[in-house]
């Protein structure tokens, strides 16, 4: 049995800046994939910092020192994984473009997988791995109303924000009835018209 | 040094309903403060399964069989402490009922230990103690509406829920801008009229 060293330090670690390909990144990558690998375990994931560690080959003090905590390493995983995979879909109308997105979004967020990424990302140390979640909605938010042009009466990306992603995501954290596309669409429309 | 006992059984251990004064409400009882009392600790909170069985008086096992993991427990320990404790002010005219509760809603939410216990709550395997944290705002909400009479267009909770609760969580979770009173107002203004 792997003894834990847990720093004494009760400060947050910071994500240290990782060089691409330097030995800090490689270590990151190593310890990102056992994550997954440990969350893929036909049993169920034993997802504790001696089985990550063993799994990635460093020492548990290693996560201790750069994490801080378990939950703070499944945060970062689960920031890196809320990454949106490629710019929205573009048809060329944007409300069309925005509903089409809307769907994906609300169907990403609500499956298991997405409930659980969210429990985690929200649940580090540091706020910024929620705000990195935030920021690519977002971004994505921004790619589409960058396509109305001039006089389109498109709404703003924090109105967005408020009238529609606000309670898909209050709805899925906070009640067990999954928000689904029908009441995300009402939303949509609802925030349209204001 | 106390071996960790955890259990090898993935499923999360359910809530056993404790009976009022029963030796199970006691340890419950011993547990939740103990935590309350490892978050005081000078020296910032040494939040882990052994520290708090230790205070407790309990092993590390019992918290693990009843709860399943530290998060959990920890969880439940924020579901209990978001209870409101009184019904809503009644002033005599409903809307200024619902200005003031949201006041002290968004100030208590969106401060330190606001944010730290939504992230709590949000962090238990049981989607349960997140849906607790919304009944009780349904419920606070549900009281306020009740003082409406008839013909008073007052909206519904799920109408506040998703243009004033949900955005303003929102805000708390994902964003380090945490949401002031004139934001909120807003919010409540735009529903109210809408």
């Amino acid at each position: 049995m792997q003894v834990i060293e847990k720093t004494k330090n009760n400060e947050v670690a910071g994500s240290v800046a990782a060089r691409p390909g330097g030995r800090s990144a490689r270590i990151q990558a190593a310890i990102f994939k056992a994550v997954e690998e440990l969350r893929q375990a036909p049993d169920g994931p034993d997802m504790t910092v001696p089985a990550i560690a063993a799994r990635a080959g460093v020492t548990p003090s290693t996560i201790y020192r750069r994490w801080g905590s378990l939950n703070e390493l499944l945060a970062q995983v689960a920031a890196k994984n809320l990454r949106p995979d490629a710019p929205p879909e573009a048809t060329g109308d944007w409300r069309k473009d925005l509903e089409i997105w809307l769907h994906q979004f609300v169907e990403e967020m609500s499956s298991e997988p997405g409930r659980a990424m969210l429990r985690e990302v929200l649940g580090g140390e540091r706020e910024e791995n929620a705000g990195q979640c935030s920021a690519y909605t977002r971004q994505q938010l921004d790619a589409i109303l960058d396509r109305a042009g001039d006089g389109s009466q498109a709404p703003t990306t924090d109105k967005l924000l408020d009238g529609v992603i606000a309670p898909v995501m209050y709805r899925i954290l906070f009640t067990s009835a999954a928000p689904d596309h029908d009441y995300a669409c009402a939303l949509l429309q609802r925030t349209l018209e204001a």
